[in-house]
């Protein structure tokens, strides 16, 4: 199963493409979409729509998880971050597979295994976890790859529990600690 | 002339056509797009897009102005208010016309004269600029045609403002109270 996770961002949007092959966790890709301040807003956001999808064309990811922000300081980079999270969000949708939301604290606690996980914690963690040899090109790309990961952690932990919806006594095991 | 005025929202995004012809504006069309609150947001912003796409195509305007937000109340409501606007920007963006910023205050100022209007002085000028027999279906297609109206009020200044950058006697008439 392949995902590329999303950093939404104006300034700079990262995307990370992950495969899980046999339970094992695989680097596949990662990069970012820069945009220049001095372009009209509208061109930025296209700049952002076109490539995602040239990322998704040439990936062909079975789902795309979309951060859903870290906390921002007020209403206006609310309004900021929301356009690029919106041109993300469209994006995946017109390319047509699943879409996923994810919160920062979810990626924190399926990468670092702590929710309030420093973000050099988490870049260290998705290096492990991929097994790169040299750390992603850029902090977006980084954070991009550990939604990735937290997207691929959660599915697992979905289709488990569905296995044991299937299976009561398997229920059972899971709802009584061992 | 014609332009199109957007409000943009998760839950409704308002347009609003006018023509501008021989200095008189003209009520075209307006109209709101809303989308269900259970289905998911990708979703949500794809039909927002979709008929955004779908107005621009069956009006044809020459540019498009999308309000740059009535002041809200905290992060997340920028974050999903940013993320409605970004769709509005690209859809007007990738249909091609030269997009256009407005600010609640310059739409009063433009509308009603006077920058700290309340919302409902606003569409009562609205209602009497364009001539309306009734007042448009919904609020959020009132500011539409609002800042429609006042994308075309500063297009018509900044006309203004060239021809008498041409011509150096009227700019000296215009930089010397009379």
């Amino acid at each position: 199963m392949r995902v590329i996770g999303i950093d939404p961002g104006i300034v700079t949007t990262g995307y990370g493409v992950v495969d899980e092959v046999n339970h094992r966790l695989m680097y596949v890709a990662s990069g970012s979409i820069s945009t220049v301040a001095k372009l009209p807003l509208p061109k930025r956001l296209k700049k952002i729509y076109d490539e995602l999808l040239a990322v998704f064309d040439a990936m062909k990811p079975a789902a795309v998880a979309v951060e859903n922000t870290f906390v921002a300081k007020n209403f206006q980079s609310g309004l900021k971050l929301g356009q690029a999270r919106g041109i993300a969000l469209l994006a995946a949708e017109q390319y047509g597979v699943p879409v996923f939301d994810t919160t920062p604290t979810e990626v924190k606690l399926a990468v670092v295994g702590y929710g309030a996980a420093r973000k050099d914690q988490v870049e260290v963690m998705v290096g492990r976890l991929l097994d790169l040899k040299s750390p992603p090109d850029s902090h977006h790309a980084a954070d991009a790859l550990a939604v990735a990961i937290c997207y691929l952690h959660s599915a697992r932990i979905r289709e488990l529990t569905q296995r044991s919806e299937e299976n009561p006594g398997l229920q059972s095991r899971r709802a009584h600690p061992l």
